[in-house]
């Protein structure tokens, strides 16, 4: 028998958002008539803005002409997107990187999922408990987690976020070498506040350790003073690689761009003693085993940060700031206990009467017709809550609440 | 100190196609006035036909508007995609496919460099010499190649392709667990014969090995006899995975579409006896770190496969095609040695004197600003060889084999 990559057999089959998609085909085939309303997986539901769809039309057609057409781009993406990212998310917030700190792909799922190359097999990692299941099981992959036994891996630093402890992770006793944080949070809806994202600066300077900070949800933070990057906490820069995508920002869940800051103030000795620069791994990973993002797609991309563009999806995320607040009302009015939706498209909903979260699932989409998603499927903290999203019609979030009321 | 891939120290600092970009642009930069023409990197130079042109101005159109926006789409990419595929380079030629053993990517750079991961780090890895960089390089960045001294990895097993065996690689004296393949072939510009890979099916089958496939030239067959697909060959479809792109194709370089076949029929026990489908590993692995390819992209692709898409790159392949038979005319009336150029848009060429690859590379850029790839770059057999694209136009491939011609 050849050699197969072992790790695979203790990982679950299917990836939480495709179990989901594989219960709600099942519910549409056996009641074909019914009208599914999905606040489960954070996919949106508005179009692209005119600048975006203007800016895609004028790239299609320089790429039917030989004077304007683009074979292979730039590795790490073209300078013109990297520089429109610079001046508008981070020099305008008093943060100094180099463009090429910043890396563009095809999304922050890809970049999540990838990073974990760069740390050894052994490296032990920190995780949020409930968290995105991507960071978790990229590293069982990667045969970095350990055996997987009563819903935990043996090897992975789990840091419970409840209600309990108002969804603010503890730090860790034992020392990880790389930490995960994700805020705005998914799936909890809450944010880091500028206080608790020092300590967790703090902590990684004084133990070496590596934060990978996801920030795909930044663009919902309400508040001028919350932080949206990790690179706003002094001396991040020596310890973070932040995630940013254009997915929930900018409407482009299907069109595929994101972005990931790597300073090149990383650093970390291989085996053999070298000292090895975190930016030149990820790059020389990217041009090896990636081949960068459409032309047409970083145009777009582009126009997001664009005055046009920036009045125009302004407009789209108030849509969804709208419909979170509505959300956090209905359920607050219906005596249940909901959170984040303030800073973020998420609220995180503690299932009624003690349910697990898959039996509220189940009894949502049997008897709604309303998709959301089980906390489980998050962690084991998770269990207990799903998380709803912002992003359908503010009509279609309006008519989940109501049937969802219907039920209580 | 954070635990890090030491990996990454064993490897060269930059990718082939980096070192040359830099050497160029370097040369550029130190004479401003020279016109550089590119014989280098496999990128085409031909605009986008009208039939794909279109098609995205479609889609972009479908993506303003709610009533047709699209989001997430399906993980191993839109069913309309995969039935053309299945139909266009399958079904036609015999080869009976499930349209789910088909998963749409964003190229096959992405695929091959991913591909690895399925294997475990004790896979003991086959390659023919010189190779895709990329093949090496994914499977020293999982630590699975053991050493590197003197231009050669400790663990790999290299299978010599020269002028010597006709660039055919024997089989291998020790048994692999993976085989890689390219046919036709990148860099040589050569192809295995039908018996050359029924002779690797039955080899891979007598060995539980598994072969992977590169199948992203296939285009550029010219005689209908040969094999377009590995699956072409009784039996394949038990032991081999195939990796298919419009870069060349369509000139998709820098609009970023592949597919990769996985069979059902693949499988491999784990350490703990369970048996592993590779089809189901890869769908893990894609729905967990990866997001589809953008649905403007999938809709350009599916115009590809239409009649007026057909048409109109058959146009654009010939030019190419000529380019190759100018390319192979020209230099055997200077009396060089050259192979490939057949079924393939590479012609391979034996350095005049016995120079370096490297220093032929020097040569032509500084003498005549004209760039090709150094053989030894592909690996220690590709020593003594350059490789030299037939992508660029017709006119500028003149004009470089003028300049060459002027330098001997």
């Amino acid at each position: 028998m050849p050699s197969i990559n072992s790790a695979y057999a203790s990982l679950s089959s299917s990836y939480l958002f495709s179990e989901i998609a594989r219960r709600v085909r099942a519910f549409q085939h056996a009641n074909p008539e019914k009208e599914i309303i999905s606040l489960g997986i954070g996919d949106v539901s508005q179009p692209l803005v005119p600048a975006v769809i203007e800016a895609l039309h004028k790239a299609a057609d320089e790429m039917g002409h030989s004077e304007t057409f683009r074979g292979y781009g730039p590795e790490q993406g073209y300078a013109f997107l990297r520089d429109a990212i610079l001046e508008h998310d981070f020099r305008s917030r008093g943060i100094a990187l180099d463009a090429d700190e910043i890396f563009i792909s095809d999304g922050a799922k890809s970049d999540v999922g990838n990073f974990q190359e760069m740390f050894g097999t052994d490296a032990v990692i920190a995780l949020t408990d409930p968290v995105y299941p991507v960071y978790v099981d990229s590293n069982a992959m990667s045969g970095r987690c350990g055996e997987f036994k009563d819903g935990r891996w043996s090897r992975i630093i789990y840091l419970p976020c409840t209600a309990e402890n108002g969804f603010e992770p503890a730090l860790p006793e034992h020392r990880p070498d790389v930490i995960y944080l994700c805020s705005p949070n998914n799936p909890t809806g809450t944010v880091l506040s500028r206080t608790a994202l020092e300590r967790w600066v703090a902590y990684a300077r004084e133990n070496d350790a590596f934060l990978l900070f996801d920030a795909a949800y930044e663009c919902f933070v309400s508040d001028p003073d919350q932080p949206r990057s990790i690179f706003e906490i002094e001396g991040a820069d020596e310890v973070a690689v932040e995630f940013r995508s254009l997915s929930k920002t900018a409407g482009f869940t299907g069109m595929r761009c994101a972005y990931t800051v790597v300073p090149k103030k990383l650093k970390a000795r291989a085996d053999d003693g070298t000292m090895l620069s975190l930016h030149d791994m990820w790059l020389r990973r990217q041009s090896t085993k990636y081949n960068g993002c459409p032309y047409i797609v970083q145009r777009a991309a582009e126009a997001v940060f664009s005055p046009a563009g920036q009045a125009q999806i302004a407009h789209v995320l108030n849509i969804y700031r709208g419909n979170a607040r509505n959300m956090l009302r209905g359920l607050d009015l219906m005596g249940l206990a909901a959170y984040g939706g303030i800073h973020s498209p998420y609220v995180w909903l503690k299932t009624p009467g003690g349910m697990t979260s898959w039996d509220f699932f189940d009894l949502l989409l049997q008897n709604a017709a309303v998709v959301c998603t089980p906390g489980a499927g998050f962690g084991a903290s998770g269990e207990g809550y799903v998380r709803m999203t912002a992003f359908n019609s503010p009509e279609n979030t309006l008519k989940a609440l109501a049937r969802l009321k219907s039920l209580l």
